[in-house]
């Protein structure tokens, strides 16, 4: 974690696990970065890194320690069920060096839930948290993420995860949302337009600007370029800047991101 | 890379870094990532990290040599086009100490490919290749990718990075590939068959035992049972033990898996 007193705007720094086999295996198409990042960037908070690592408890803690050491915030995603292959809570509470132990509220909140005689020794393993640790509620299911340091973990199921988003992002340390303007045209190509980009680039050091070519369903390919960052005023000149580097190579320019 | 004489079937390890601050931003969903790890697993080679990390020279330059000692192989995706920010080709050269130099076969094929007057400096960029390089060819762009060492450079646009992984992974040394049973069941949860699973993943060490709540379209809410791993007759076996935990509960097993 960052042990500057006065946090700067749009520089804090976020790095997501996402923890799970079947991600790495091609079972699953991952459904939970975007939302990590887009929910993150409206924060204020810079997504610097992601890695998928497997449900390994060595790799699990060597991971966490590195990153939680790298980063001022880490989140994770998966391993938090009530099954064999769920390990993130006590590789949470290992990387800490702290005991896992059960969290009363959590645990009366789950006995709630589950019809009688249902709530069995898996289910109440959701209540064993690392000491120390502040639940992450939701309102899509009884048992939740949980928050310890600058680790905050949260389950891998999209809509549960979702859910503990919304909890979650309010409380992290931010700033100034992340600004982004784009242009696109149906008739340009990356190699036309590099050098001119990459002159907008150089009066825009702060920014990110970057050329995407797509195609669409009808077969026209083109190129969007976006400037972002979290100096809205910078990124609102950069993308009039944008425009006039389209009309400059004789293309017609069209506000916003092409449809997908 | 590994230096076993005698490489073990199933074992050799891929980490795979997706390139480009468009997945860090949220702008784009990732579409590579699956598309890698079902290649690899069907090629008997394990995918067992992925990082996402941002266009800057002196991350992309360290990550690729942590990660290119620390498993058999290293694939990439983005940063390969004409533009300021793709800087993956120059990094790769930093990386293994070598100098960038035009490929003369590449930069003939893309020469041949452009209008006369459009084979500007931008576009000459993707004919420099780290010395030493192979490249990767690919049947939708002239821009190939390229190997070198253990590492092997795609591009980050779905359809070409499909296309040179076609190529490239018949090159790769694997092994036998992944194999997955499945079996699934609208009626069951997750902490239900804890125990039982359990149970079963003891009996069969060397294979990835997971379980995946799901819902349906139509509200009912399930979970699949699967068992991964290169041992095509261990999967068979551990796949009709998962069908008794789901009989032993008294639902009724599904073979495959469940309806996105």
């Amino acid at each position: 974690m960052s042990e500057t007193a006065t946090p700067k705007v749009g520089t804090k720094t976020a790095c997501l696990l996402v923890i799970g086999n079947e991600i790495l295996s091609g079972r699953t198409q991952d459904a939970n970065i975007r939302a990590v990042a887009v929910a993150l960037g409206a924060a204020g908070i810079r997504l610097d890194e992601v890695r998928v690592i497997p449900d390994v408890a060595e790799t699990i803690i060597s991971t966490l320690n590195t990153c939680r050491a790298h980063f001022d915030m880490v989140l994770t995603t998966g391993g938090i069920g009530p099954t064999h292959d769920d390990i993130t809570a006590p590789c949470v509470a290992r990387a800490f060096g702290v005991p896992l132990e059960r969290h009363d509220e959590t645990f009366r909140l789950l006995e709630a839930t589950f019809a009688p005689g249902t709530f069995n020794t898996a289910r109440q393993r959701m209540a064993m948290l690392p000491k120390g640790s502040i639940p992450i509620p939701n309102d899509v299911s009884a048992a939740p993420g949980f928050s310890i340091g600058n680790v905050h973990v949260m389950a891998g199921v999209p809509r549960i995860m979702r859910a503990m988003l919304r909890s979650l992002v309010p409380t992290l340390p931010g700033g100034a949302p992340l600004a982004m303007a784009s242009w696109h045209s149906d008739t340009l190509r990356e190699g036309d337009l590099a050098d001119a980009l990459s002159a907008v680039q150089d009066e825009f050091p702060a920014l990110d600007l970057g050329s995407y070519p797509y195609e669409r369903p009808d077969g026209r390919r083109g190129v969007a370029l976006v400037a972002k960052g979290f100096d809205s005023e910078q990124v609102r000149r950069a993308g009039a800047r944008l425009r006039t580097v389209i009309e400059g190579l004789g293309a017609v320019p069209i506000e916003g991101e092409p449809p997908a």
